[in-house]
């Protein structure tokens, strides 16, 4: 069987996932409250009015955005370029599994934390519900690949499927894969291949 | 027919080839003589001691390298990320083929070059000997894809066959290609698909 569905695509920016208490260091306050700056396409998602700068004893990137709502663990994404001037070499990862990902230092307005590890390059992604998962004949974590069209187009494997109840259909890709196929940030679609 | 054959891939850095003429302006020298640096894989191609700055109103590059011999028409290739710290939007174009292409400014460390246009994003291509393109049953100016294998791996569409006396097999891809897809810029190798 040959199915293919269209899914919309989101670039992910460099950003950053915090723990509470790394929030609380960062912006001097405990229990600090993150300041819902625009809520993203997943539900409950929301970008933050909090940034930060991320650096390694080679580089630091300014204005890093903060992602909401807080995590278990502190988890910092960027792209292959991004790493280059911060002389890191972070895994390509599933979000949340970090062991053995790269140290990387967190510089809020209040504070600075130190991660031992922390920083990776988020994997392709596809967010999907049950029922959209259901519909595609995908379980969670099925590697499938995604047909980008265009003038720098081609097909992206290692895409991960993510299901989960709270979930809407939605690649994400990182700025490296955004660039590299020309993506304009506005009304990218692919389409996912199953075979 | 499915053949598929491995070809090599140089990452093309940001770069200018320049006219005699707007050499002898940014380096302050009539019929002013270009450096050789390092020989490129490409036979006559090198990349020169020389490096500019690639300006618009909105942004800059320092020090990029200057590839040599001269030729015909100015061309300065750059990769989407570029472009969008200089806010300019270069299309993606075969090597000398400029027409309405972006315009950007060049300053050497004698003169400034205007150029009303010449900024593009190069196309992925394949550099070929007539005799490799005929294993290959190519011919110039084919379009093919090439399949890149890693943990972010994926095919490339939209691949342009050059073919010429002087050249080697080699795909050429831009920065933005090469970190979406994690090239290291050792030995990495593509699959070219015939289908």
């Amino acid at each position: 069987m040959h199915a293919t569905t269209t899914v919309r695509i989101g670039i992910s920016a460099r950003h950053v996932h915090l723990k509470q208490e790394h929030a609380d260091i960062l912006f001097g306050q405990e229990n600090y409250l993150l300041t819902n700056f625009k809520d993203l396409y997943q539900p409950g998602e929301y970008a933050c009015a909090e940034k930060v700068t991320i650096q390694t004893a080679h580089g630091k990137i300014d204005n890093v955005r903060v992602l909401g709502p807080y995590r278990p663990e502190t988890q910092v994404e960027i792209s292959k370029t991004d790493s280059r001037g911060l002389k890191i070499a972070p895994p390509v990862r599933n979000s949340g599994d970090l062991d053995g990902s790269a140290p990387i230092t967190l510089v809020g307005p209040a504070g600075t934390v130190e991660l031992e590890q922390g920083c990776i390059l988020a994997n392709r992604h596809i967010h999907l519900s049950p029922k959209e998962a259901e519909e595609l004949h995908l379980i969670n974590e099925d590697i499938v690949k995604v047909e980008i069209p265009g003038e720098k187009g081609g097909i992206l494997y290692n895409v991960h499927c993510k299901i989960k109840d709270s979930y809407k259909k939605e690649m994400h890709l990182d700025v490296d894969d955004a660039n590299a196929f020309l993506l304009t940030g506005k009304e990218d679609i692919g389409y996912i291949l199953k075979d």
